[in-house]
């Protein structure tokens, strides 16, 4: 039977993208929101589900934390790099010069900002809740453009004006594949989770961080998120290197859960390597 | 001379309550974005300007972060916190059943999500660039609403169809004062920072961490935001208790400092009372 991918749709969408890196074998299944994504795998909808968890200038994609922290038992199984490369596209016989609109999902207009005020200081942008989205109603609008992907230019024939307009070249988003099961170890393994501990203390997070620095168990992320109770009360979500099942990174997470009001592990799964994706 | 106060306008934002809430006598002077605000207070064009920086359900406000860390040099002399009411309002005569659209800030429709969903649950949702944009578009389209605040409600003359329809009472925005100079030492104050070190080594951020427990200075807030170099890399903001001219305030930052490739401290303000508030 063929795997069913949720990802975060309408096709076009960098999310369709990564669902292609990670099984261009999959039926691809898009659906509207992250809650919705998850809900798809959790309900046996599809199999696994795709999203994006970080871009390198934007940060965390929250929904997806919060999904993952307060919305669901669904284990984090592979990640996945892609590099970002934003077009301006429009409709054939349009040129530059004319266009005074142009459309795109909030951070990725944030992600293009300096070559907007420098290529076009007097068009508006107005802020679209997808790229696919912005393509749209860039075709419903004359003079107007949109910031998307090459692939939303394949899929709606558009022409691309500029590509790469990302004000930096580092652009890259991270993906996670989440399934009802995380992977098994490799040797070459990372592991999420998220916690809390009493705020009111000094020492408390540097207690819990430090059963992990002592065992030499590297930290490659460490975030807060609010607990949705009190403005100060936060979540902190660790990524660390090793697998959950690895002695001394079991033994630390033991340790942590047992000083913290909440804990939660997303998942154990193989460190991304760019040489993987171009298998 | 008046005193003039930049906030990301336009009239009837948050952001403007928050002004207010500052002061009140002050000359109200709205920009259009959180860049624009912070380079009206560092031109002159402005004394002061005012920005939210944190929500108890969304999180950070990543642009004043951003903004803080890469773009400026002003610091943070205040901090405020707001309790947010978001209501639904639509043009006189307009009945709930009739909605088939509802606009707002992505931000704050995430706020309201569950009330949408029980309340309009075939209503379609569409984004807008700030609550007042949504108000305005609500004027132009028949059978819409937006959700933004009492102030909006007042300073459009529409009607409030319900108040108070966010997710979670817990709700509240913690805005900055920022300025050429941060405050003074009251006793009771606050200083944020951020700093990056090097993290292909465990405990270099506990390290860090560690200069301020062991001082017993509590941390109320830790954040990352990439360094937009490298997907993986962090700067870390922090929040603590004290005035970085108290003594082992100093000693703690002049320590990470020492360790740190990147650090900055945005100022020390005094602690927001909700009683100052209503003075």
């Amino acid at each position: 039977m063929v795997k069913r991918v949720a990802y975060l749709g309408p096709p076009g969408t960098f999310s369709e993208q990564a669902a292609l890196l990670y099984d261009a074998q999959a039926q691809l299944v898009p659906f509207s929101t992250v809650a919705a994504v998850a809900t798809a795998v959790a309900s046996g909808m599809a199999d696994e589900g795709v999203m994006a968890i970080e871009n390198s200038l934007e940060g965390s994609v929250t929904d997806t934390l919060d999904m993952l922290i307060h919305d669901s038992t669904l284990l984090i199984r592979r990640e996945l790099v892609l590099a970002i490369e934003h077009c301006l596209l429009a409709r054939a016989g349009v040129i530059a010069e004319q266009i005074d609109l142009i459309y795109s999902h909030p951070q990725v207009l944030g992600q293009c900002r300096r070559f907007l005020e420098r290529c076009f200081p007097k068009a508006a942008v107005e802020a679209s809740l997808s790229t696919t989205d912005a393509v749209e109603q860039m075709l419903q609008r004359e003079r107007s453009a949109a910031i998307a992907g090459v692939r939303a230019a394949e899929l709606y024939g558009v022409q691309i004006l500029a590509r790469g307009i990302q004000d930096n070249e580092n652009n890259e988003t991270r993906f996670v594949v989440v399934a009802a099961e995380d992977s098994p170890q490799t040797g070459h393994d990372k592991t999420s989770f998220a916690f809390s501990v009493a705020q009111d203390r000094p020492g408390s997070l540097v207690d819990a961080l430090h059963e992990f620095s002592q065992r030499q168990i590297n930290l490659t992320k460490i975030e807060s998120r609010p607990t949705k109770q009190e403005l100060g009360r936060y979540v902190f979500l660790v990524d660390l290197e090793g697998h959950r099942n690895d002695a001394k990174v079991a033994e630390a997470l033991g340790k942590v859960k047992a000083q913290a009001y909440f804990f939660k592990v997303f998942g154990s799964y193989p460190r991304f390597d760019a040489a993987d994706a171009s298998r």
